[in-house]
């Protein structure tokens, strides 16, 4: 497999060698990003999903229920500033990543982020990855955890489809519960396909819009 | 940029080379694709957009409602057989790859499913591409047209933040209209943003549940 993307089979042995070689350079800096962060006290939390999931509107929520300790984000995108807009209008500092063509955030694009936010020691800092239920999940940045989030409206079996980003998961937010009833989307079985990918993952199921549940999320960041 | 799969920057020039290397062997493969696919009348139409988009569902409507040439399918996906499931329930002749950790098909993997497919001559062959609205776009499958499609649960922004896909689309088909009444999307709105990125990609609205507007993509699929 292709250690930048992921993209499957067709690659020379030349190719795959490089391309571990990137894998291995963002995980030695992914480290570094750790230890900097793991020093000021502050907890990094990898928010990865689909476009569209409800990433951004979950962390509006999420920054004004959280009054015990300073909050930052650090957003990506292929291009705009949009969802930066939307967390600055919080209150809380953010910096937004461009990555261009590009399918994900690494460890170096974090560490350059870092260095432009400068966020609080002892600060909760989120990192809204690029909506991409694949790429992200090779790429360590050094966060503490790797938060998951798919929403109602995509249906149950995305677990199965798309098992390394499960995988990696510490957690599974199902999110827009407020939808619940207008699609054919059984909780109980995405918790199941959940399970047999990760069975260590714990899954919260909330709606961001509404607030369903959201404290079962906020108890979670809390621990 | 990084070729493989577009994943922004911090790379070096020996992996940028090689990357435009493995881009540029997609691109001769493709060609490839492309000549034998239009030798035997063979219209191949490459489906791509975020995971849970609803492309199986417009499929299995599509192929039900389509019977003045034969279809086919190839169906991508990280890991299960479960769309192939889907669309062989329809009755059309569907071969499934999986990519393993792979984020997008590519040329070589669409020659592989031809040969194991055979598709008939002048059929209308459809591609579903992974789940993914990013690194898709940058690999040429030798298809006639690329369709991508976003769903109203998305949200309006996404052809702003993603905007290779939308570039790369001949069609976007808005999907899922039957949630409209349930969430914040301006289909207007959406349509401008389609238009600043791509000023020739038509759009199309649809909900591929309930058949609504369904008869518009059919009659772009016949031109």
């Amino acid at each position: 497999m292709c250690a930048t993307c992921g993209c499957g089979h067709s690659h020379s042995p030349e190719v795959v060698t490089l391309e571990q070689k990137v894998l291995a350079k963002n995980d030695h800096l992914a480290a570094h990003n750790r230890e900097w962060l793991t020093a000021r006290g502050i907890r990094a939390v990898n928010l990865m999903s689909s476009p569209g999931s409800g990433k951004t509107t979950l962390l509006e929520r999420t920054i004004r229920a959280i009054h015990a300790r300073p909050v930052a984000v650090i957003e990506g995108d292929q291009e705009t500033r949009l969802d930066a807009e939307r967390i600055r209008a919080t209150g809380s500092p953010v910096v937004q990543i461009n990555t261009g063509a590009g399918c994900h955030l690494d460890a170096a694009m974090l560490r350059d982020a870092l260095d432009r936010l400068a966020p609080a020691d002892g600060c909760l800092l989120f990192v809204e990855n690029v909506g991409n239920l694949v790429c992200p999940a090779l790429f360590d940045l050094g966060e503490d955890v790797k938060v998951v989030i798919v929403s109602v409206t995509e249906g149950v079996d995305k677990p199965l489809k798309y098992p390394h980003m499960f995988a990696a998961a510490d957690l599974v937010v199902v999110n827009k519960l407020d939808l619940l009833p207008y699609v054919d989307f059984d909780l109980d079985i995405c918790r199941a396909h959940v399970a047999s990918v990760n069975p260590h993952a714990e899954v919260v199921a909330v709606s961001a819009t509404r607030g369903d549940n959201v404290d079962s999320w906020l108890d979670w960041l809390g621990d």
